[in-house]
This record gives structure tokens, C-alpha cells and sequence, in this order.
């Protein structure tokens, strides 16, 4: 008879962990799992392989029995030959949890591999234990310092991602770390063995650390299952769902990858529709949508914006991407047109929407225009277009300088007082080391600020476009 | 009477350039014009400013009469009162063009500045010296040193570039030069007052430095005379068009901006469709397509595509981005996967399409990889896919050395032989300062080499159909 199933409140609250098949000579996963406990200071890992006593300054074991302190989960990149032997020694060591890495299992076509899978289901089902994976990164809880990568930020945040990809699970937090964006948990799934997407789903609906869950998901296994673990998560936190393999050829690129049936994508689309889960279509457009969530405290009801600081091409364009996605971008009306004259000096500038004014530049004038906006009846949005080219009014290199940049969001905090109003930064992706290293700075100090900032006026568009339908969807029913 | 017009063969070759408006004591437009001139090491810079006896090192005019050699070419910024006196100026002294960066004439919406322009194109025509702009950022003309910007890159190529916009001007070649494009001549033409579209298309069209036309245009005066000069260019070189202000928001940003009357946007694109000119609708697509057109010696003439490098979730996106763009991603055939099985070490590989292995990673496996794809007969283009994540086979910080990229460029051109095919190259933009290094270089270095550089499998995707396309119509009516 199977023992009682660890859960994942337990999976994910280990004491010990083990890596297996890490070694001295090379630099893949295992030891890059290493690492990366190792800078989160995660306080007993133990590296297993008989060949060394020591591994990156760490005392080695033979064997996973070997290991004198509890260990709960294990980390595991060893051939898959081996795989059952080693869940025998976990049975013996009674951990809660393993993580394989290991790939060429259900998703290599080969029916011996996808056996073996299911041998190794029933080892984890008759002790207790979970598996994840196989052929997936694993998990990364930055609370509890448990982590698969060293380019994540390690502070906790409020949001779950589960993803069916390996490097998707890496990207979405280290991509995101710079915009402000914070997990509670990442769990990458791969082939879905054990854990799967419902009873992640699931335990995300309720998990206290987690305001906001995000999904890569390449298949699932039970279309009735998921869209009820769907309704009850998307009635009480905002879902994001990241559909690969949407077309034939990423279906099969899909199949070969996690060994997905995946279903119909009409029938997908349409489960997600009738949920309101958001849909995207890849992990830079999920990361626009958690950002657009995360820091607009109250999301607009409206779609009426007001763009400030852009040039004359770029506002053309604004104005295009912004229409593209149904938002608005309203000619001022008189008497804002009036109210912004008597707070800007005005010449030479159009005091019309887009404000293209380079009158903008000191942070009382910002100050004092954003002021005006942010009381304007008829406008829900205002956005603030950053570009990093040597002629703007700043001069070249300008916001290199952290202070110098928190002297522009301390102006526009001002400006915006208690208006609770959307604010939100466009910025431009520059293609020189220079002009990144402002731009890193720039995303960084107004994220650390609490605003949304937005790579292209286009993603902008577009994710506060999902954000405000999404809003409308909840707001409708509740 | 009015004389007879300069030419733009005349004023694309100014002996002397004159900057009017320059001063010590701030850094604008003017200022940065003549910065970006010394770095270009143009011979005859005149700083024009009573105030001042030298400015950045240059001997200063009170006006531009008194100076001494031959000036055949005007920056203008000073204010627009100031510019009828300034054009008697210029009649007097003989000069070939006038550029006015200065804005507020017909773009401000005001009666006086717009009748203030036509006074100004009477002194032109009546002096017979030419007018750009006004609102522009006028000319960078590479093989004569004339330049407006110092972010650009000074090495001359096929690329010419008309753009209504200034930002947009300066952005297309300084953003694109890292990924290997060059330009003949860039002229941002503002107001459009004299030099305009048409007569721009005209001349680039016959222009023997230029090979490919690029332009931005917000408006066009008159559209019969458009079509028949795009038919003209179009019949010999490739034309690629960003219109700007597609939407209601967008034209009227485009209103304030150029003062441009916007024609129908159905009517434009049935204009472009008809000439067979590749329309884009952002200045990032339009170096996507100018990469794939510059770069892809034999476009290819199916949409096939072998995808090499990327990892799980990469491929999957990969394949629903090229599926969407009517690419394909077709499985490979059981003849193609027996020939890559000879060349590749095959454990835990998939040696499917994608080609996801692990094994790629050696410079010989490369060139054996790429070998046998290069060959394939139901293969058009090959992708191949470089992350800068840190688990990436080639191990953290590997492509911010040159040297190493340079190995597995020349792996790769070993591989394509002589095979005339199309090798394609996807990369993700990073965001840390370290992997902006490692692109950076990436970009650089395959560029040099010859190689179309995207920045994502989307990007890709969506240029090679544009220049596929393109193609398929241009050879019906060759």
C-alpha cells in the first residue's frame, strides 16, 4: 500500500539538501546548484558522489546514505540508468522530495524511458516522497534560501511561477529581478511526472506568500481538472498563463520537449477566457504583465493617457501603440491646456497630448506638470517616456548616477501626490554598454520606487491594455 | 525671377559647414553638431556666435559673412524670428543648403510661423540654395565627413535613410551599427518645406553609393507623385517604409510634430503593396529588415527553417514565432537524422528539429552540424540560437571575449561551405551589465563576419517572411 503523500508545504520547507552527481572537474547543473545555495547561504547542502571527499568547500559523500543530518530533498543529475537505484537510497534516507534534472525519460519517444518514468512514480508513491520533474530545473524558494541559479534576487515576493521549462523558470525571475519584480516560489516541472500544474495551481489558490500566479505550461494532463483549479485560483489571485506550443510546429517542439499532448489551443484559449486568467504569449510579455500588476496599486478604470517626454518621432509612434491596443491618447482639452501654460514655461512647446515639451527637464517643472495631469478628470494614464540618447534635455551619461535619477522619481512623486493615479515609465532599449548601464539604473531606482517601467512603448501598451481588461473581467464579477 | 535650384549631388558635398546658435555655455543641438563633426574630423567647421571669439577650439564668427572660406552648408539653431534676417545672410554668402534644426514654423498650428516658412522657401527659391527641415536634424553624409551625431557609426555604406523625424534619424544608424549596418547618406527632412520624400526617393534611387532605401515618413504632400517615384526606386532597389501616425492618436501626433497631412493609411499601404516596398511599423523592424536584406547574400526562396541551440522552452517559442509568421519548423526527415547521427555525439540528444543538443557546443560539432543542414534539400534557412544564460554550454562570461566568438563564427562558416544558404542568428537581450557585454560582443563579431544578427526568435521570424516575401514578388516581375 502507498504511504501518505508529502505535501507540498513540506516540499518546499526543506532542512537538508543532497545534489547528485556533482563533481570537481566540470561546470553543469549540479554544480551550479551548488552555487547558488551556496550564495543564498542555504545552511546544509550536501554534495554526493563517491570520487571526492570535497566539493567547492564542501564536505562529500559517498551516498546519499552517507550524509549524517536530515536531508529532505535531493537534487539529482545522473544518468537515468540510475535513477531507480537512487530512489531506493532515498526511500532509505526517508526524504520528502527529488528533483531530477536528469532528462531522457516520457519526452524522448522511447518507450523504455517513459517505463522507467513510471517505475519511478511507483518507488516515490509506496515511501512518500514527490517527485519533480524529471527534465527540469527544480525549484527556487528564496525564503527558506532554497535556489537552482545565481542570477535570481533572493528577497521573497509576492509571486508564484510554475513553468514547465527549465530555462523559462530561470529567466522569468533573473529578467525580471532588475524591473522590481519578487517571487515566492518557482517551481520548474518539466515532464510532470508527480507534481504537476493542478496541484501547483492549487496549492498557489492558497498559499499565503503568493498574491499573484504566473504559468508556463506547455500541456496538461486533465483539460477538466485545470480549468477548475483555474476558476478557483483566478477568483481569488490574478493568473498569468504563458501557453507554449501554440502553433503545429511549437507543439511538436513542445512534445519533444516535455513530452506535452498538448491540447487544442482554441479549447486552451477559451478555458482561460472564461476564467479570466491572462493570457501571454511569451516570458517578456509575462514579465510587462506582473509588472503592470504588481505596481499599479489601483488599476485604471479608464484607458485615456497622457504621454509626457517622448520627442516628435517617438510620440507618433506612441500614439500608434497605444491605439493599436484600444488605449486612448486624448487631445488636451482647453482648460488643461490652460492649467499646464500657467505652470510651464512654454516656449517652443506644444502644450498639447503628447507633451513634447522640453521645458520638462528640471524636477519642478515635472513636479508642477505632473501635478496638473494627475488631477485631470479625463485622464487615467500618464506615461513618462525615458529614451537614452546623448540629445535629450539631460546631457549624455545623466542618468548613470542613481541621485540623479531618484531626483526625477522624487519629482514626480510630488507631482503626483495622493492622486492615486497610474504613473508609468517607457523606456528604450539602448545598444551601446553606455547607454545600458543608464538604462539598468534607470529601470532599477524607478522600480525600487514602486513604478511600472516598460521596455518599449509597445509592451507598455499592451500589458496595461490585458491589466485593465483583466480588472474590468474581476470587477464585473464580483 | 529664382535661380536655378542647387542639386542634392551639390548639397551632399558642402566644402564648409557654418553652425549658427553655438555657444560655451550649454550643450544643445548646435553644440553637439559641432562635436560630432571634429570626431569626424570634418576640415572646415565655423562656429557662428557675436558673443564669442572661440569656441571648442574653433575660431568663432560674429556672422556667417565674415567668415573666411567657402560655406556651403548651414546648421541653423536660433530662434525662428531670427530667420529671414539669417537667409539674406546666407544669399549673401553664397551657401549650397540651409538645415534649421529650429522648430515652431507650421508644426506649431500657428497662422504666423507657418506663413513665416513660406517667406523663407521664397528667399530659397529666389537664391536658388535649398532648404532642410525646418524641425529636423538635417544631413549625416558618411563618405564626406559630415555628420550630426556622435553616436554613429563614420564608416560609409549602401544603406540611405530619409527620415521626417530627427530622433528617428539619429536612433536607425546609431542603434543598428553594432549589428553591421552602414549608410550612404541619413537626411531627417522635418516640415518637408523644400528637400522632401519625393524628391529624396528620386535621387536615392539613382544614387550609385546606394544599394537599399530606408525612410520614415509621417506624411506625404502629394500621392500620386509618391507612387510614381516608389515605383521608380522600388524597380531597382529594395524600399523599406515606416509610416508613422497609422492611427487617429498618431496622426494627430504627427500633426504637431511635421505638421504633416496624414493620408489615409489604407490608401498608403495599397501604395506600398502595389510597388512592392516592405512596409514595418517601428524603427527596431526596419533594422531587423535592412539586417536580413544587407546580410542574406541569397534570400532564400523557401521558408523552411532548421533551428540549432536553443534550449526547451526556446524551441517551443521558436517554433509557434516562425509558425506565426508563416515560417515553418518541419520535423527532420529520417535521411537528415541519420546524417546528423554520424556527425553528432548523440547521447541524451534529440536530434529532431529543433536540434537541441548539448553535444553542439565544440567548434568541430558545429562544423559538422551546420554541415550537414547546409546540405539538406528540405532545409532554406538555418537558425542558429545563442542565450547568455549562465548554464549555458559555454559557461558564464564565454562571449565577452572575442577570440572565443570568433571560434564558433568561423566553426559556423566552415560548416555552410559554399552552400549559398541562409545561417541566421537569434539572441536574447539580456538584462544585467555582464550579459549586455557578452551581446554586445556577439552582435559585433557576427556582423563583422557577414551574419544577420536578430534579438529574438519574433524579430526574426517577422523579417525574414518580410524579405521573403519581398523577394518572391520582385522576381514574378523581374
Amino acid at each position: 500500500m502507498d504511504r501518505q503523500k508529502i505535501s507540498l508545504d513540506e516540499v518546499f520547507t526543506p532542512r537538508g539538501v543532497a545534489v547528485i552527481g556533482v563533481s570537481n572537474s566540470r561546470m553543469a547543473f549540479a554544480e551550479l546548484v551548488v552555487l547558488a545555495m551556496q550564495r543564498a547561504e542555504f545552511p546544509a547542502i550536501y554534495p554526493v558522489n563517491p570520487k571526492y571527499d570535497e566539493i567547492m568547500g564542501l564536505t562529500c559523500y559517498p551516498s546519499i546514505t552517507d550524509i549524517p543530518g536530515p536531508v529532505d530533498h535531493v537534487v539529482v543529475n545522473i544518468r537515468a540508468e540510475l535513477a531507480l537505484q537512487l530512489l531506493d537510497e532515498c526511500t532509505v534516507k526517508g526524504v520528502r522530495s527529488v528533483h531530477f534534472f536528469t532528462a531522457g525519460f516520457g519526452e524522448s519517444g522511447v518507450k523504455e524511458n517513459a517505463e522507467l518514468e513510471q517505475e519511478m512514480l511507483k518507488k516515490a508513491r509506496a515511501a512518500g516522497f514527490r517527485i519533480i520533474g524529471p527534465n527540469c530545473t527544480g525549484l527556487f524558494v528564496p525564503g527558506v534560501r532554497l535556489a537552482n541559479d545565481f542570477t535570481v534576487p533572493l528577497d521573497a515576493g509576492p509571486i508564484a511561477f510554475l513553468s514547465q521549462s527549465g530555462g523559462h523558470a530561470q529567466n522569468l525571475p533573473s529578467y525580471s529581478a532588475n524591473r522590481g519584480l519578487r517571487y515566492s516560489k518557482v517551481v520548474s516541472y518539466g515532464n510532470a511526472l508527480d507534481v504537476n500544474e493542478i496541484e501547483l495551481i492549487d496549492y498557489f489558490a492558497k498559499d499565503d506568500e503568493t498574491e499573484i500566479i504566473a504559468a508556463y505550461i506547455e500541456g496538461v494532463r486533465d483539460g477538466v481538472q485545470f480549468s477548475a483549479a483555474l476558476e478557483k485560483a483566478a477568483a481569488v489571485k490574478p493568473v498569468i498563463i504563458y501557453k507554449g506550443g501554440r502553433t503545429e510546429a511549437g507543439m511538436r517542439a513542445a512534445n519533444g520537449h516535455t513530452a506535452s499532448m498538448t491540447s487544442s489551443i482554441d479549447v486552451f484559449d477559451a478555458v482561460c477566457r472564461q476564467r479570466n486568467a491572462i493570457r501571454v504569449d511569451g516570458i517578456e510579455e509575462m514579465i510587462d504583465v506582473l509588472v503592470a500588476l504588481k505596481f499599479c496599486k489601483n488599476i485604471p478604470e479608464g484607458n485615456r493617457v497622457a504621454l509626457v517626454g517622448a520627442g516628435g518621432g517617438p510620440s507618433v509612434l506612441a500614439g500608434d501603440e497605444m491605439e493599436k491596443e484600444g488605449l486612448k491618447m486624448p487631445p488636451f482639452s482647453a482648460a488643461l491646456q490652460d492649467q499646464l501654460k500657467q505652470v510651464l514655461p512654454v516656449a517652443g512647446s506644444i502644450l498639447s497630448n503628447p507633451l513634447d515639451t522640453p521645458n520638462m527637464a528640471s524636477p519642478e517643472a515635472i513636479t508642477a506638470g505632473i501635478g496638473v495631469l494627475s488631477g485631470a478628470p479625463d485622464i487615467d494614464i500618464i506615461v513618462y517616456h525615458l529614451g537614452f540618447h546623448p540629445i535629450s534635455q539631460w546631457g549624455i551619461g545623466f542618468f548613470k548616477e542613481r541621485t540623479q535619477v531618484q531626483r526625477i522619481v522624487d519629482a514626480m512623486k510630488a507631482g503626483m501626490g495622493s492622486s492615486g493615479k497610474a504613473l508609468v515609465i517607457a523606456l528604450r532599449v539602448p545598444q551601446t554598454l553606455e547607454g545600458m548601464e543608464e538604462y539598468l539604473t534607470v529601470q532599477e531606482v524607478f522600480a525600487e520606487n514602486g513604478f511600472p517601467v516598460f521596455n518599449s512603448m509597445g509592451d507598455l501598451a499592451r500589458a496595461m491594455r490585458r491589466v485593465i481588461e483583466w480588472s474590468h473581467v474581476r470587477n464585473a464579477t464580483v
